[in-house]
C-alpha cells in the first residue's frame, strides 16, 4: 500500500479507505480516498498495519518532525480504550477550534454524529490559561508518557443558604473580627465565624467581617473600609479577589467557609440548615486572576486532592477586581 | 489576687503558685512566685481564674499589645486537648530556640522531664523556611482561627531496590528518551521507564534517561550532556535539581518514578522486585531549593494529599545545584 506524507497529510488511496475509514474510523475521507493525519499514521505504523511511509517505518516516522510523541502518546492511549476519534482539523470535523481530537463515544465513529469527549492536549511542561477552559478534556502527557484527563466545565454555583442575620458589632483585633455578643444566628444558623469559646463569642476572618459589614449585618470601628484595608495589608490583591467571590458565593445561597485544610481559599455548603448539622462540603473553591496559566502538576494537585475526599475542584477566575467571575469545575475522568 | 503586667511577664504571687502553676503548670517559678507569659495569663482570665491584670478584663487583654491572638489560638486549642505546655523562652524551658512552646506529655507537666512536641506557630498568610522545618510540629493558626499541626522531621531515605541493568542505546525524541531494543531487566526487575507498546521499547524520561547514561547504563548521541541539556531546555534549573535528588534516591535503593498525579516530583518505592510485582509507594516527593519558603497553604495541600494516598509527604531541599540534600518528612499530627 503506498502512502505519501504531502505537508502535515498522509495521502492514501481507495483500498486505504475501505481498511482504515470504513471499517475503524481512521481519517477523513477525500474524492474518495482518505487523507490521514500523521498521529493517525503513526498508529497504523504502530500497528503493523502498514510498513512505511515515504521509507520511514514506526520508529523512523516518529522520530520525525511529522508527528509529535505526545500527541501520539493521547492518540495511542484514546484508541487502546477503544475509542475512534478525528484530529481536530478545519474541514474535519465541526467546531475544531479549541481542540486536538473529537472522540466519539464508545462503538461510534466519524461517520455518527455524536460527540463523547473534546479532549485538548498539554504536555506535563506546558501550561494552561485559565480561561481557555471548560467544554474540553485535558489531556495531560507526563513526563513517563502516560495520560492525565482532566474534565473541564463551566458551571454556575448555587444553593440554600441563606439564614437572616441580625446586625451586630464586632472588634478588629488583628487578622479577625471578634464578636462578644452576637445574635445566635450569626453562627448557628448562617454559619459565619467560629465560636471562641463557651460564652457566645465568635471570631470572624477578614473576609467574613468584610463582607458582613459591606452587607450591613455587622459594624466595626472605621466601617468596612478599616477591615478591607487590614485584608488589603496582610493579602494584598489576593485579598479584594476573594471578597468578590466570597460574596458571590453567599449571594448564591452558598456558604464558604476556608478551605485551608485542603489548601484551597473556600470549602462550599450549599444547604446550611445549622452549624450543628451542616452536612458534607460539596466544592473546593480556588480564587485566581483570570490570567491565570495553570502548570498542570497544581492541576493535577487540586483535582487529585478534592477527589480524596470527595469534593468538586471549581477555579473562580475573576476579571477586574472581581466584577465578574467565572467558574471552571475540573474533576478526574477516566475515559 | 493581684496580678500585674511587667514587660512582657505577668507577675503573680505565691497563692498563684499553688493555683496556677503546682497543680495545673502555668508559669515559671521565680523566688517561690511565679511569672506568666502573656499568653498563659491571657488563657487564665478567658477561663476566669482570673478576673483582671492591671484592669483589664479577657476582652481587654486579648485586644492589648501584650498578647497576640495567633499564640492564644494555639495555647488554647492545645489546653482544650488536655496538655500542659511552657513558653520557649530562654530560661523557662531547656533549648527554646525554634520553638514557642514547649508541650508535655498528657498527664506530665514542667516538673516531669519530658516533651512531647516543640510547637511553632505561624499563621496561614506566614511563611516558613524550609530549612527551619524537621524537629519541630508547625502550629497553622488559618483565617477562621483553627489550628492544624504538621509534624516536621529530619530522615533519612533507604531501599532495596537495586536490580542491576545491562547498558543499552536510546534514542532522544523531543523530552522523553526512547530505548527500542531493551534488555528486559531494564523495564522488568529495575523499573525504569514505561513500556511503548508489546513489542518491548522502552520510553524513559529525560531525568531517568540522564542518570542511567551518567551511571554508564545508557548510550545516546551526544551523551549524557545532551539529554541533560534537553533537560535544562524545557525545565531549567529544576531539572538539575531534580536529577540530583533521583540520582540520590537510586543510590539510595529507591526507585522514584513520576509524581505527577500526585502533583509531586516522584513516588518512590524501596523494595521493587519487578515491574509486575511493585507494591504500594511509600513516598512523595517534592524537590525544592533549601531557601524556599514555604506557604502554609501549600505545605497544608501537599500533607493532606499524601494522607489520603497513604504515602508521606517528604521535602528534598537541594543546596548548591544538589551537592547536598537533606530530606524533610511533613505530616498531619492530631496531638
Amino acid at each position: 500500500m503506498e502512502l505519501t506524507l504531502e505537508g502535515d497529510v498522509v495521502r492514501a488511496g481507495y483500498e486505504a479507505r475501505e481498511r482504515f475509514y470504513d471499517s475503524r474510523g481512521y481519517g477523513k475521507v477525500r474524492n474518495g480516498d482518505i487523507d490521514l493525519a500523521p498521529v493517525e499514521a503513526a498508529h497504523l505504523l504502530y500497528r503493523g498495519d502498514i510498513e512505511s511511509i515515504d521509507g520511514m517505518d514506526f520508529r523512523g516516522f516518529l522520530g520525525s518532525a511529522a508527528v509529535s510523541e505526545v500527541d501520539f502518546a493521547v492518540y495511542k492511549d484514546l484508541r487502546d480504550r477503544g475509542f475512534y476519534l478525528t484530529p481536530a482539523r478545519e474541514g474535519w470535523v465541526d467546531d475544531a477550534a479549541g481542540a486536538d481530537f473529537v472522540v466519539y463515544p464508545r462503538g461510534k465513529g466519524p461517520w455518527d454524529n455524536e460527540v463523547a469527549y473534546r479532549v485538548r492536549i498539554i504536555g506535563e511542561r506546558d501550561t494552561a490559561v485559565a480561561t481557555d477552559l471548560g467544554g474540553c478534556v485535558l489531556a495531560v502527557v507526563d513526563e513517563e508518557s502516560e495520560v492525565t484527563y482532566l474534565d473541564t466545565d463551566r458551571r454556575e454555583v448555587s444553593g440554600t443558604s441563606d439564614a437572616a442575620v441580625p446586625a451586630t458589632a464586632g472588634e478588629l483585633l488583628g487578622e479577625r473580627v471578634v464578636c462578644w455578643e452576637p445574635p445566635a444566628e450569626l453562627y448557628e444558623q448562617a454559619f459565619y465565624g467560629q465560636q471562641l469559646g463557651d460564652d457566645g463569642a465568635v471570631q470572624l476572618s477578614l473576609v467574613e467581617a468584610a463582607y458582613l459589614t459591606q452587607e450591613g449585618m455587622l459594624t466595626v470601628e472605621g466601617g468596612a473600609d478599616a477591615v478591607v484595608e487590614r485584608g488589603r495589608e496582610v493579602e494584598g490583591d489576593r485579598f479584594d479577589r476573594r471578597l468578590a467571590v466570597y460574596t458571590a458565593l453567599r449571594a448564591s445561597g452558598v456558604a464558604p467557609k476556608t478551605g485551608f485544610k485542603f489548601g484551597a481559599d473556600f470549602r462550599t455548603y450549599a444547604d446550611v440548615e445549622s452549624a450543628e448539622n451542616l452536612g458534607h462540603s460539596e466544592l473546593l473553591v480556588r480564587v485566581l486572576p483570570a490570567d491565570h496559566r495553570f502548570e498542570p502538576r497544581d492541576l493535577a494537585l487540586d483535582v487529585r486532592l478534592a477527589h480524596g475526599v470527595r469534593k468538586t475542584m471549581v477555579f473562580a477566575l475573576t476579571t477586574d477586581g472581581g466584577d465578574e467571575i467565572e467558574w471552571v469545575a475540573v474533576e478526574r475522568l477516566t475515559p
